[in-house]
């Protein structure tokens, strides 16, 4: 490890804190954007990974202009920030409807119904015009009507045909099974199969419904797969950070992580190989993968100058109780390291991390804020130690 | 299930809610302090599970005056709200040396320390007053000294008292691994052999040391050991809501958990006996339960009138993504039930499910703020429909 002289943004870090490079990001747009774009296909990131209208300033530079989002609070946030075209990516939640109603009078908004209750709900708001896109469940076996359902899906298309006021946009799903794929063919095969399932309830409505579209995405099928075909639409989101988890998937390297929980260290233990750090489920989220049958919250790097290091082979957090993290490392802990330094965690789930922690610090020294900063915009010093 | 024709709080929630039922809350409070009191031991319970000033209050009617807390933002939020006796139940982040200093001049403050570099760090501070307790891990194998390794502790005690401004106050372990335990029995016997292991020490160390105090303390232990003998101080967290978890393991019944996290229902799989919520991982945190071999984020509930019923047999939360979660009814989804109606999940973990939705609505309808909270007093017309 080389340490600069010059101060560095990590002796400012006194807690755990959300490390964003924003080099990394920039080029795992620029990677994702060019891949579907030139396949074709319209591009609708998911914007819930990042939660922040600066970033999603970045998309816009590169050309974005319609996005994804998971709740109406998200839509609502990205609405106020400037977004025109906002696809609610969530079954219609009645108990919302008015929420919903007043942001449709203000932006294109498209929601998902995957029932006759929903179709309702929204019919008796006419004259507000909303698209809606019909969720099938293509295999994942969470939300949607079942692919094999087709005259289920036929007669929720006619009910919204009846409605002036609704526009039926097309069949959507989301292939969340490709996160539990073990090889990057089981993903590219998931993530056709999701595509394909879809286009032939496409086909089979055709006479009747002539121009639906396929909207499909998630960030293992998007990043491992070239073909695009009978797709119309893309929605990955996790892409623009990645994490542990998407490496181990195959969907991205180590050094596409674009986040990273700066810790301190506040005990060691050599004789078990345990670091343990400031930096628990209230900061990383208790999510997990599971790598050769061991638990993990996420991998485990170093500071190397004004960067975390690659992740250190055979360490991996162990365990995670509300504060505290235990990070083992099976081939010892680092001769160097001390009460007091920082270890650098590549979260299990971004998303999940970026939703507790709430800010990024960059590795420039800049606080960037999410729609759950409880100070839009916090100057840094108030994270530091004065 | 009877409904209610006047108005209830339900009918105003549109979105995952943490409901609290503060009459359970205070037969939780009064059964705990009697228990601990009666038995002639101090009180210090932890406030990380509410974190909510307004919740403390309750405590300080109960007569409770000295408190537990896992954070320095924790104990700044206490001491804010007029607390005066707060141990920090976590080892010495050297990196908030600062802030505990500023923090040590204005209220009684504890602080745990399991090597040298705290005591060296907390030395450098001097005249600052702190009364240390020195970590000792006594089978939970987390933080803390081993309780084997009596002369590494009599090593520490010994720097200790060479800083005149510091205190040592003696003893104190987290018995967390009763979490882990399948019966009462079980509990019982861990957390007794924790509490035993630390008076082993304090035995061994009187000639040097003769006023040592021992602090443990835990739910499970709290909650089902009658014999606190050879214990000065009992810090349990958990108890004033209870949980899933808790449940599980022994440490309540369920009509003692006074927390649900009420969820809109957006789509129902009847087929294969699913309900899927709006409620999911960033709502209720993804810690889970393993019961007869099944992962559970949480028990399953239907309204009954203005509170939830008691839980549904054989039904559990099987699944949770970002903002969806799936509960599995194994017994068939009740008749009633449909889309836009509201489920109630009692949490697998009660603190991290607080953590994640920041603020209470009590069964009366009222807000109560944590120091999460984004709007310290948000008045509940905020959250609802207009």
């Amino acid at each position: 490890m080389s340490y600069s002289s010059e101060p560095s943004v990590f002796d400012s870090i006194s807690q755990p804190t959300l490390l964003l490079d924003c080099a990394v990001v920039r080029e795992n747009l620029q990677f994702m954007t060019r891949k579907i774009l030139n396949a074709g296909v319209r591009f609708r990131p998911h914007f819930k990974t990042h939660q922040s209208a600066e970033i999603g300033q970045w998309f816009r530079e590169a050309g974005i202009n319609a996005i994804t989002v998971s709740s109406v609070d998200m839509a609502e946030y990205f609405a106020s920030a400037g977004w025109q075209d906002i696809l609610i990516a969530f079954s219609l939640n009645l108990r919302q409807l008015e929420r919903i109603e007043l942001l449709a009078r203000k932006v294109h908004l498209e929601v998902l119904v995957e029932n006759e209750a929903a179709v309702q709900a929204l019919g008796r708001i006419s004259p507000t015009p909303f698209s809606l896109w019909i969720k099938v469940d293509a295999g994942a076996h969470r939300t949607g009507i079942g692919y094999t359902s087709v005259e289920e899906i036929r007669n929720l298309a006619r009910k919204i045909k009846t409605q002036p006021h609704l526009q039926l946009r097309g069949l959507l799903t989301h292939s969340g099974n490709t996160y539990h794929c073990n090889s990057i063919d089981e993903v590219i095969r998931t993530f056709r199969s999701g595509a394909d399932r879809l286009n032939e309830i496409r086909n089979s409505l055709r006479d009747e419904f002539p121009s639906l579209q396929i909207s499909v995405g998630d960030t293992p099928g998007c990043s491992t797969c070239q073909d695009f075909s009978g797709i119309d639409e893309l929605r990955p989101g996790n892409f623009i950070f990645y994490d542990a988890q998407q490496f181990l998937i195959g969907s991205c390297t180590t050094e596409q992580i674009a986040v990273a929980v700066a810790c301190p260290v506040v005990a060691l233990h050599r004789q078990r190989n345990e670091v343990v750090v400031y930096g628990g489920a209230i900061h990383l989220s208790k999510d997990w993968l599971e790598v050769d049958g061991n638990i993990s919250f996420g991998l485990v790097a170093l500071a190397e100058g004004r960067h975390w290091s690659r992740p250190i082979a055979g360490a991996a957090v162990r365990s995670l109780s509300q504060e505290h993290g235990v990070a083992q490392f099976t081939r010892g802990i680092p001769e160097e390291l001390r009460v007091g330094d920082l270890l650098f965690i590549l979260p299990a789930h971004s998303f999940l991390t970026v939703q507790a922690l709430k800010n990024y610090l960059t590795l420039e020294g800049k606080v960037i804020s999410t729609m759950n900063s409880q100070y839009p915009v916090k100057p840094h010093s108030m994270n530091s130690l004065h």
